[in-house]
Order: structure tokens, then sequence, then C-alpha cells
């Protein structure tokens, strides 16, 4: 048996673990593993650097499968390359609580890079990781000790590039000449609705050097050697100064290996069955049982000793980098870990102190910019960017570094790709060495709105800046301002979403940003200037924990709850009700789902029952329900807003310091009628308080 | 004073209005106006077909400012060629309520034809529009009587062409060969951040071209004769069968005629200054003063008697058109005013009596293709399509043509682009003659969020059907299982979002949102098989109130809510409830959106407040605050998916019948206890049942 032999009966392999796995769960897409198999044999045993025992190793080469509906090709792949994923794993595909979920998920699977499914997404956390190799390239290597020298594979199909962020993601890379990213297009010609012809024909090469890629066209998706070559091509230039990335376009059929069904849409997205399972194991000349693998591919396919080597080579170049370089060496391990400087809790605490002493008015985005800049000086990892609003959102900070084609710096000009960036942002934090965070404007979280969901899925830790975060914005009228946006980002589990009152709290957010490790966070700041606020001497630690009671005023008969620049009204509010005789209790809410996962106690002492609750924020009313019940009242924005200054459209809304103090004592007024004795809901007031 | 003069000289007159409304309102972007003036000036004079007097004849030309940002240069052309838009209105540019708001928006200014601002999304409009005028002019179009000819134009700057929304609408249209569409870049070099080299360097000519459009390139974007060369040569091949749509790349400098700020980011979005102002009016040799305008431009720039003229020739023709074809004139304005076919109501009632009567469980995804198979054959309006989920969705019906290259049909497979998808129904509603529906999973409504708030901004009727509506669709897992969807989508004020429980609530819902002329409706559909419900005889009234109550069992203690697949399970939840001898009612909640608009009364029928709630969705829990307050109780998934069978995953997330019952039970048990007499708020219930 020759070598081609082997290698497309190694392909094989892969192709009926697929089926097999596929036909036992009674769901899945044998098409793109199917088609995609030859290729993945030649990149995974011919050029992909990676160690099966050590699957963090921080400088293997990066596998995204970004058509992440092939995750079976993906699972065999680990599978016979000596990951621990073992077989019985293969045989538990798509069950509850096993180790191969229907899409790869990252956290789950041994060598799984990042969660894939949503398509196109994973091209754009290719890009950053791309990125990321370039920069740390840049900040660690030194002559001689290239201790960050990898590559990032990425498979992409038709799905996703149809998909808009293919465009944002690998456009960015063309400008940022990231000649480490090797992209793979299964080009089939089938998607599921059948033969793309109908209704994708672009030129793919054409579009691709159109970005400044290098494209290697018309390979022969299913000639090992043909890919083989290829690969080689795309690594040759990857180290040049003014290399490119590298688009292979692959010629394939989907499902290849199946009789009947190949070639066809059939083959995306359902079992084959058994019958044509049978007939693809003829075809195939495979006389192997289901989940059995003979013992010459499973050693063909055995990637450990090859992985250590590599992986001890990289060590032995790093024990002799520790030695030059011991500073730095600490640093790039610190970070490879994710720990922040020993000196991180003082930076903080100084840039607090200074914040609990400010006197003058500021917007929230602008307190944003002054924590960065106090911290920002002392933590090289944090990777900051905005698509294309620096000067509004106010991400950039003083001494921070825009970064070009030369790779160095610590600021990505991430252009009007919103998209695109927070999926890049995502590719960064999984790369490990960053922190990254991005700025646009709130409305247009919905641009990028399923990356910072993927961002929460695997628990990252992103920190999206989303400024002018209301009516405040004002005359960019109702396209741009915020309405349902805070209360939807809040709907995004695992995603802590600030919305900050002022200097000390938008400080204090930024710390938690950056401490939380396991998840994402994103920091709702105003355009408009906010209101300074009194502060206890433990401020930090209240505000820290989402939600707290920022004033008592008078005995307080009604519970005033705000976030953000409402908070400052709220306040305004307190003071008039207390000249008026009513008492208050004023609670600033920054972050409520950190306030959620207080213990049981704190949120009772801090939103007492008894007290008839009114939440003020400039958006949608809906999601205070939850802490006023429905005999409390919201004053918000359940419309979209309108063009205007902002002080006006604070009036026209209703949402100004008189406006509050009327309705908080309607709700004092209604509540005592209602109550005579203890609070009882109310169905007149729940229906016409919104 | 020779042409070239005068035309710079009309040009001029839409940069002064510019920067004279931009400084009265001190707020606005005089960079894309100043640089795209002369462009437009050519375009608007000597192409635009259009009357000042009827903006909304059918056949005029469509004008799209897709860099909406630019919205004083389009309030400046409208004035100017006598549109009912009064430089009084120019004076109130971005001021509350004024007919000028900060970006375009249609419906308040007459002439605008869409509402644009967030990047990228004017050209999936145009898209849409010149597609529907493609297939209107397939359908009515007669020999000799080209009643719909018209050309869709389309400004688009830097940061439409960065965002991805521009790959998917123009690979879109490259495929589908909209030869009458005409774009023209405004390629000034600059966005906000500064010079686009360092992140946007895509040889865009390139680009195109590999869409399949023609590109004209290198154009100068202040040479009034070179613009009208290369518009007539877009113009001149429109009519082509095998035509492409075109790209005008114009070189421009933004913000031409301001002395020293043209060509950088400083004129992109802020005044001039009065000091910059008095210069530019030197520069320009303009010797007027603010807001006026010289008469002899008035009268170059006055449109409406050649407008007049125009639409005249038209109504002409139609008239003509009449006569032959009486019938299908008839249709023709009918589908322009909006209006359904006569029939319209009996079918729907057909289609009721038949689902009424049914008696097998389907999937609500399957009622609705059920629908449509009803009703689609009798709405020739209906365009249909899914982002490449056709077989998934189920929303091509029986006897539904797929339309290519041809332009003949009524169903698009619009390719793997949800944004692009939902931004092209935007632009084919906002034409005229279609009704569009599209279809893609429901967490993809992610990708195409902004686009759907856009259409309900818009008040457009578009209907998204979203199926695989929650962890019911199974095996794919959390990145494809909606669990905030539903409660995020409910936040965008002015969309209806149905999650209907069987076929009947299903065929409601088709229903409603293709009577619903002034908004956009998503229907959120399982992938599993639901229950069959028992319906009153006037079931339809009742589910098009959004919320009814479905049965009462025994004497309520509980209310049990739920929607969509959880109504099959409250129902046999209330079953076992009543078998243990809890009475309780069952509340089927389809659509929150219009049972909030039902009357006070109506919804405390529904949901009398002495009873405690329970809500049952298989979504994020907080949105069913509103309705059950503090101290009721809400079953759903407050956490990511998982990967297995769906009825493993309702049983993991304890939303069986059994777990229903038992919650139900407890909370009838709490609230006896808590409340002897009357509904009490309890804290302790209030922070333990999410």
């Amino acid at each position: 048996m020759n070598d081609i032999a082997l290698q497309t009966r190694m392909a094989n392999a892969l192709r009926l673990l697929t089926v097999d796995a596929i036909e036992r769960a009674r769901s899945g897409h044998p098409g793109a593993p199917m088609g995609m198999a030859d290729i993945a044999q030649a990149l995974w045993t011919r050029h992909l650097k990676h160690d099966p025992g050590e699957p963090q190793w921080p400088d293997r080469d990066r596998f995204v499968l970004s058509n992440g509906h092939a995750s079976m090709l993906l699972y065999a792949l680990l599978h016979l390359s000596g990951y621990d994923l073992p077989i019985s794993e293969l045989m538990r595909f798509r069950q509850l609580h096993s180790k191969t979920p229907g899409h790869p998920e990252v956290g789950i699977t041994p060598g799984v890079e990042t969660t894939t499914g949503p398509l196109g997404q994973g091209l754009g956390n290719a890009v950053g990781m791309a990125l990321a190799e370039k920069l740390l390239a840049a900040e660690f290597n030194r002559p001689g000790l290239a201790i960050v020298d990898h590559h990032t594979y990425v498979f992409v199909g038709d799905g996703c590039l149809m998909e808009g962020i293919s465009h944002e993601a690998c456009s960015l890379a063309g400008t940022l000449r990231l000649s480490k990213l090797i992209a793979v297009y299964d080009d089939n010609g089938i998607s599921i609705d059948g033969e793309v012809d109908g209704w994708f024909n672009d030129d793919t090469q054409g579009r691709f050097e159109a970005y400044g890629w290098n494209v290697i066209a018309d390979v022969d998706g299913h000639d090992p050697d043909a890919i083989d070559a290829a690969l080689r091509q795309a690594r040759s230039q990857a180290g040049d100064a003014n290399g490119k990335p590298t688009l292979i376009c692959c010629r394939t059929i989907i499902g290849r290996g199946s009789p009947n069904k190949a070639g066809t849409e059939a083959v995306h997205g359902a079992p084959l069955g058994a019958d044509e399972i049978a007939q693809t194991r003829g075809q195939l000349r495979w006389p192997h049982a289901a989940f059995e693998i003979p013992d010459d591919l499973r050693r063909a396919w055995d990637a450990r000793e090859r992985g250590a080597d590599a992986r001890t080579q990289w060590q032995r170049l790093f024990a002799r980098y520790e030695k030059s370089h011991p500073e730095l060496a600490k640093d790039f391990m610190r970070r490879q870990r994710g720990e922040l400087p020993e000196d991180f809790g003082h930076q903080v605490q100084a840039l607090l102190d200074r914040q609990l002493a400010a006197t003058t008015e500021t917007a929230t985005r602008k307190a944003s910019q002054q924590a960065l800049d106090a911290l920002g000086p002392h933590l090289p990892e944090l990777l900051g960017g905005s698509a294309d609003l620096t000067g509004s959102n106010l991400t950039q900070f003083k001494g921070s570094r825009s970064l070009t084609r030369d790779h160095a710096g610590n600021y990505l000009h991430y252009g009007v790709r919103e998209f695109g960036m927070a999926a890049a942002m995502n590719g960064i934090a999984l790369h490990g060495g960053y922190i990254p965070y991005g700025g646009t404007f709130l409305t247009f979280s919905d641009y990028s709105r399923n990356a910072v969901r993927m961002a929460a899925l695997m628990k990252l830790r992103v920190i999206h800046v989303f400024t002018h975060d209301s009516i405040g914005l004002g005359e960019d009228g109702p396209t741009h301002q915020s309405v349902e946006h805070a209360a939807s980002l809040r709907l995004i589990p695992g995603l802590d979403v600030w919305r900050p009152a002022d200097a000390v709290e938008t400080a204090v957010a930024w710390r938690c940003a950056i401490e939380q490790r396991q998840a994402p966070s994103a920091l709702l700041l105003s355009r408009q200037n906010t209101a300074v606020l009194e502060h206890a001497g433990d401020a930090a630690d209240s505000i820290a924990r989402g939600g707290y009671v920022l004033r008592e005023l008078g005995t307080a008969r009604v519970l005033l709850m705000a976030t953000g620049s409402e908070v400052g009204i709220a306040s305004a509010a307190q003071q008039l009700l207390f000249e008026q005789g009513v008492g208050s209790r004023l609670v600033s809410m920054p972050c409520t789902s950190r306030f959620d996962r207080q213990s049981a106690d704190y949120r009772r002492r801090v939103l007492p029952p008894e007290l008839p609750a009114l939440a003020i924020e400039a958006g949608h009313p809906d999601f205070w329900r939850k802490y006023v019940g429905r005999c409390g009242a919201v004053m918000g924005v359940d419309r979209f807003g309108e063009s205007a200054p902002a002080a006006e459209l604070y009036r026209w809304f209703k949402l100004t310091a008189g406006d509050v103090a009327t309705s908080a004592h309607e709700l004092v007024l209604e509540h005592a009628k209602a109550h005579p004795r203890a609070p009882v809901e109310d169905f007149e007031i729940v229906l016409s308080c919104n």
C-alpha cells in the first residue's frame, strides 16, 4: 500500500467515524466532514503543530473550524490524533453532557480552540488569533528567540464566505498583513438550499485578492499532495514582513464517499441512513465495523510523539529565553495564565481615590478614558480599539499606540466593523496574552450581538465599551439612540452589563471587568455629563456588588432605583421629595447581574420588599419589573427616541428630576391607599405605570 | 457664467445650506455633504426621475442615502428641488419634531425613501428596492407598456463599504443581476478615526467586479461632467437582460470648500464654526447670507415642472395599460396601496376551519408552512425567502417559484445572509408592491437584529419567520438554541413578536402579520411538534388579542401562562393539577405586545391580579416578571442551552408537565401561607423563584 492509499484510508477513517457517530446520534452534518476529510488529513498530519498531550501549550498552531457544523470532523481528528477524547465520547455525539456536543465548544473538548456554529464567526476568531500571534511575537520575540511563532488555520465553507462578517474580518486581515493566517475554503458548490450558483457566485479569488490576500486557487481538495503543496506554499511566505494571509480554495465534493448523496444538499445536515452507510463502506472499501479503526491507521494518525517533540523543542527555546530575558519570560507566562500585574490593586486604588475626590461633572465615557489613562500604562496586556469611533468612545488612552502593519502597538483601529471587531476580540482572548476591549455606540451592539453572546457562552474576558448609551446622545436621533439595548444585553446569560452613574462607578466597572477572568463585560457609557455623587468610604465594595444604597434621605417611604445618567436625576428627585416631606432611599444598580449574584439577605437589605419601588432608566421599562414588581412603577422609554438636544429629550420623555419626584409622590400615595397596612398587588397600577 | 460655473454654484448651495444648518443646530456632519455635493447635483438635476409634487408616484427612481449622517445633503436637495420642505425646516435641523431629524427618516420628510444612519443598511435597502423593481416589472410590464421602469440610486461611504452587510447585499445584487441599481461611492479616504488606509485598503473595484458588478473607477467626484458621463454609462446597460449593477467610484475630498478642514476627519461630524464658515464662504465665493439662495439657483434647482412632466407621461402610459389590461392595472394599484385581495378573509377562514378541526400534533414551523400553502397562492404580493434554511424554516409554499436571474418568481434564496436579507426585505417593503417574509433560525435574529429594529422604526410590513425557537431544537446545542431571543425581540418598540402554540395560533399569527400594515412581525416557531389544543369557537378573535384564557379547569387557585411549545406542557400540567385537586386557569400569550394594547379591563379579566401566576416559557425568565410580579414564579431557561435530544433537554431544564405541576402546587401553597386573605408581596419568593 503506497502513501497515497494510506492517506486516503486515513481520511476515510474520518469519514466513517463521522457517518457512524451521526447515525448513532440520529443527528448531525456528515457532508462537510466527508468533503474536507482529505484536506484535514493533509493539514493535521503534515503541517499542524500541536501536542495532543498538552492542548494548551502556548506556541501551538491554532486550528479553527469556522464551519462548525462539521464538528464530527474535528472530533474524529482529535480522537485519532491522541487527544483525551476516547471513542466512547464519539459514540455519545450530541448527547447531554458528552464531550462531543453538536457544534464544537471550547472548554468542553480538549483541543477545541473556539466555539463555532454561527457561520463566519470562526473566521473572525481566527483573525483575532492571528493578530494576537503577530502582536505577541512583536512584543516578546528576541533575535534567535522566537518564542511566539505559530500559524492559525481556519476551515471555511460557502456559508462563512456569504456572511458579512467574512468581509469585515478578511478585509481587516489583509490590511494588517496577517501572513500566518491560512484559510482553507471548502468550495463544494452546495449549501442547504442546494447549488449555490443561484445565490452565491462571487469570484472568491478576485474578492480575496482585493483584500490583499494570497489566493491559491483551484486546488483539488481530494488530492492530498495538491493540498500539501498549497499549504507549503502558504507557509513559505508567512514569515515575510510583507507577507499576506492566504486563502486556499479547494474544490471538493460534499459528502464524498456516499454513493448516492455525495454532491447534493441531501448530505449536508442529516444522517445518511443505514443503507447508504453500508454502500459508503462499499465505495470506500472500508471493511471495519462502526467505530473500529485498524491499528495501522491509529498509528499513522497518532500525533502524540511528534507533538511532544515539538512542544519540548519549544520548551528548550523558552528555557534559553528565560535565561537571557528573565523579566520578559516572567511577564509572558503571567499573561499566558491571565493573571494581572501585582500592582494592579494599587493602581486601581489610586484611581478610585482620585475619582472619589473629583468634583466636576463628567460623562461616563470620559470617566472611562480616565480609568484607561490610569490603568492602561500598567497593563501591557490591554489591547484596545474601536470600530471607527475612537474620538467618540474615548477608548484610546494616553501613551497608547495605534498599531498598523508593523504589528507594534496596543490600540487597533478596527474600522467600521462592529461584528468583525467583536469576533476578533473573542479570538484575541482565546489566543491568550491579551485582554481585548473595543468600542462602538451602544445601538450598534446590535451589529455585534451574536459575537457578544459567543463571548458569554465561551466565558471570555473581553470588554465591550458601548458609549452614547441612551436618548442622552441627543441630535443623532432614533437610529442612534439605544432604547432597548441595555435591557436586551442584560438577557445574555453570563454577560455583566455595567451602566455606571459617575466616575467612581465607572472606575469600579473597569476594575471588575478586568478582574473578571471568566466572563465578558459590557460598559454602557453616557455621551453627556453625569452628576457627581456623594459616596461612602466603602463605595468601591458596594459598587462591585452591582447594586447598593447610595443615599437614604429621611425615613424612606419610597425606593428609587436607577442606573447610569439617571442616578443623578433620581438623586435630584430625592432632594425634591425630601423638601416635600417625603423620605426615600436611592439605590444605584450599576450591574444587575452582579446584584443578582449577591446573597438573598444582601438583596433584601438593599431592596426591602415593603417599600414601593420606582425604577428610572432611560431605556425599555419592562426589564425593571423584576425589581419593582407589578405594583411598583418604572419610568423609562418604551418608544423609539427622537432627534433633538439631549436636555430637551429628557423633558420630552418625562425623565427630569421633577417628573421623577412627581411619580414617586404618586406612588407613595397610591401605595398608602392600596395598602393601609401591608403592600398588596394592585392591578390598576400594574397596567397603568408602563 | 457658463454651465460648469452654474453647476458648481448649484453644488455650493448644497454645501452652504449644509454648513449653515449644522452651525445653527450646533450638531451634524458637514463632511460628506460637502464632499458629495457635486455628485448629488449631477445625479439630481440630470438623471433622477422624481416629482417633488408627488413623492409617492410609483415609477419614480428611488434614491437612498446609505451614509445617512450626510442627512443635510438630502434635506438641501429636497428643499431646492421643490419638495414640501421649507427653509424654516432646514433652520430647525435636528430639533425636536422638525422635518429634518439628525438622520433621514422615512415618513417624516417628503422624498426620504428610507431611514438611514446605521451604516451599510441603506445599501441593503437599495438592493431590496432594485429587486422589487425587477420583479414588479417582470410581473406587470407588457410589450410597449413598461409601467415599472425606474432606477435605484444609492450613495455609500467608506463606512458602508467596510460593514459586512455591504458584502451580503452586493454579492446578492451581483448574482441577481440587478442592473438598475447604481451605487455611487464617496471615496474620500477618510473615516472618523482618520485616513482609512490604516484599516481599510481594499481594492474596491476588484471586490465589486468579483461580485459581478460593473465598476466605473476613478471618477473625479468634483467634476460634474465626469460624474454625468459615469451615470450615463451606468444607465446605458441597465436595461440589458444580462446587465449588471454598477458601482461608480468617485474620488472626493471630504468637506470640500472648507479651507482648513477639508480632507481631514475634523470635518466629518462637527459644525465648522463661525470662523471656518466665513472662510468657506470666501473660498467658494458665496456672498449670500445663511439660508439665502439666489433666485437663479432656485430656478436651476427647481425640479417640479420636469418632475410633473415625467409623472404625467407615466400616468398616460398607465392609462393605456389600464385600458388594455384592466385587471392587471387594478391589481397593480391595489398592491401599490398595500391593500389585500378581497377574498383574503375567506381564505383565512377556510384555513382556520381546517386547523381548528385538525387532530395531529405538528411543529409550528410546519403549521406555518400550511398557512403559507393556504394563503400564498391567493396573495401574489407575498415575496418569500430564507437565508439558506428553506427546508428547515419551511418557508416555501406549494407552487411558489424560486426566483433567479430571470427575476420571475416569488421566493428568494437569500443565501447565508441574515442581515442582508432583513435589510433587503425592508427595501422591498419600502418600494411597495410586495409583502416580504424571510426565514432563519431564531438565534440568528442576532445577525439581522438592527434591520429588524429599523423595520420597526420605519413601521414596515415585513414578516420574519424565526424557526427553531428554543432548546427544543435539540442536538445543535447552545450556539443554535435561543434562550434570550424571544424576550429580547419583544423589547424592540413596535415589533409584534408571535410565539404561537399550535396550528390554530400559527394561522392567526400569519393573518395578523399580513394584515398589520404599519408594523413588522416576527413569528417564533418550533422545530418540534406541539400539542393539539382545544379551542373555543371564537378562538381566532381571542388569539388575535395576543393573550387569552385557553382553559379553566376547576376553580382556579393558580394562573398558568405560557407561549408556544410550552402551552401544551402547561396544559398537561393543568390536567395533573386538576387530578391533584388544584384548579387553575391556563392563559396562552402568543403575542404580548398585542395583549398589552388591549383595554385594561380585558387584561385584568385575563390576568386577575389576585391569582398567583406562574409563567412558563423555554426562554429567559426575566421578561415574565412584567406579568407575574415579584411574588409569582417563572419557569424558564436563564442559562445557555445544551446539546442533546429535545425531550431530554426539557427534562434537564425542568420544563416537563410534571415540573410545572409541582411548581404550580408549591406556588399555591406559598401563596396561601403568605396571604391568608389577600395577595402580598413576599420577598423570599421573589428572590428564589428566578
